[in-house]
């Protein structure tokens, strides 16, 4: 019997899943509208929308609907904070109360901030106990988080993939080059990793003009400088991330996300010397699972017409 | 009496300096005809209509006019060179033969590369007997270059400039921040080269996204961002080039380029306890005239009478 919806609610995309009582996705569906582009009604619309012809169920969302931009603006939960300190901290009583919204987290060394991400990351700690690891979720803003004994302790941002994006459309080192490049160029991918790795202490930026030198030099060909770029962007990440002992030899590393992203991370750790466990490709169903059934949100259609009349059984 | 006409020619600006025997410049103009955006006529066409008027001289150009995309691509010189080995490269017998681009510089560590900036040292150079230094020629990609005892042993590229204007102009970060600022702030601006400073060997870029954060904290004005972005790219180049060597503390800091960028540059080295020599605004006239003397270039209106016709006295 279904007992939660769960909602992943980004900046452009809205997806909705209806779990049942054991965590178990019974359908789940997506739209485009994330907090920078929602539908006529507005939020009250899109979540009505989404979820047309699902029971009447307690609803979780993780991610930007509870920024400052978002629904309703939900205070950062400082590190550190265990599992349980998140569930005491949903955000209830949105949307005539059905709706909860998860806290992002902020870690007041940096200061760094994430949301959805901690979601994710509650997620795979759900499912592996005591778990401990330093787990990526590469993309636009790549999130590395320190989790130790089951709970997170530390994170980073990296805005590799914003920076690439930048750099491949803008910059003197990737306007110009063709889009229609299709097929990954894994030398140049390498050999950007490791232009990254083997610039010690002054980092990949001291390396950036490189790119140029390499391209007029001929040893660079202009189809290959997005993926040489994006090796040495992600290879600085892994650069970066192990001067910050956020990547260390005693815990491994996971990886959530897209998988032919996630597949690039796999071959840069290994030209670190890291072996990533094999990518996942989504926890959140997982996470807003686990939060909900530890804050006892999870209901029935039932249950729920109960609480929804003010009356919790 | 005038002996040479030298001319900086970059992406978007010709310069032309009529100089007389002893390098003084005489008279000098400037056009938007850089190699991206030339006149009717051509680089012949430019080049006569901004020295129109002035006598038939030997004409010693630099820059961006001797790259691929210019009037003759001048093949790059490897460090390490001496000036004279420069000198010696002059790339001659272009435009009827009366004018010759001086080859930029290239580093076989990097790979990296240099065109205009090299004749900017070496006018440093010329009137600084033996000079040690490290040169920092801030801008859109700030040159710092090693100089031992007179001579141009080591260089790299930072491409701030390029940077902060695309993170600026483009990214969470800058994007939506209103550009009607104009007053200098510059508690943030030293806040950014500090974070940078102290960020060990993780790097800046390990600290970008806290500029968000800060600015969620409501610690960092919106209106702050643009300076502390600026600081902290800054203070980027300062930690890097300290780990690549190519700062050290036996040699001291000089700064040629943009005065108000220049005291950005000063105060940041201030934040590393290192003092910079006041910042010299322009120095490719006297690298110009160094070169030209050192390669028998200097002639006078008759001298350059004869050798236009193929005789030289």
């Amino acid at each position: 019997m279904s007992a939660l919806i769960g909602l992943d609610w980004g900046t452009s995309n809205l997806r909705a899943m209806l779990m049942d009582g054991s965590g178990k996705v019974l359908e789940s569906r997506s739209r485009p509208w994330g907090i920078r582009q929602l539908p006529d009604g507005g939020y009250a619309g899109a979540l009505a929308a989404i979820t047309a012809g699902w029971p009447d169920l307690p609803r979780l969302a993780a991610g930007m609907v509870g920024s400052r931009n978002g629904w309703r603006e939900v205070p950062y939960l400082n590190l550190p904070a265990t599992v349980g300190d998140v569930a005491l901290a949903l955000h209830r009583g949105i949307d005539g109360a059905s709706l909860a919204i998860v806290p992002g987290l902020r870690n007041p060394r940096g200061p760094d901030v994430m949301r959805g991400e901690e979601t994710q990351v509650i997620g795979l700690i759900a499912t592996h106990q005591a778990l401990t690891a330093t787990v990526v979720l590469p993309g636009t803003h790549s999130k590395w988080v320190s989790v130790r004994d089951g709970n997170m302790v530390d994170f980073r941002t990296m805005m590799t993939g914003e920076l690439y994006g930048l750099l491949r459309q803008y910059s003197i080192l990737g306007a110009g080059i063709a889009t229609d490049t299709t097929a990954f160029d894994q030398p140049a991918f390498v050999d950007g990793v490791r232009s990254a790795r083997d610039s010690g202490a002054a980092g990949a930026l001291s390396r950036l003009f490189a790119t140029r030198a390499r391209m007029l030099d001929g040893a660079l060909a202009p189809a290959s400088v997005p993926d040489y770029l994006s090796g040495l962007l992600i290879g600085e990440e892994f650069r970066a991330m192990r001067a910050a002992e956020l990547l260390t030899t005693d815990a491994p590393i996971w990886l959530i996300g897209d998988e032919a992203l996630c597949a690039r991370y796999r071959l840069a750790a290994s030209e670190f010397s890291i072996i990533a466990a094999p990518a996942i490709h989504d926890t959140a169903a997982a996470g807003l699972w686990h939060l909900a059934n530890a804050a006892g949100l999870l209901g029935s259609p039932l249950l729920n017409a109960f609480s929804v009349s003010g009356v919790r059984p």
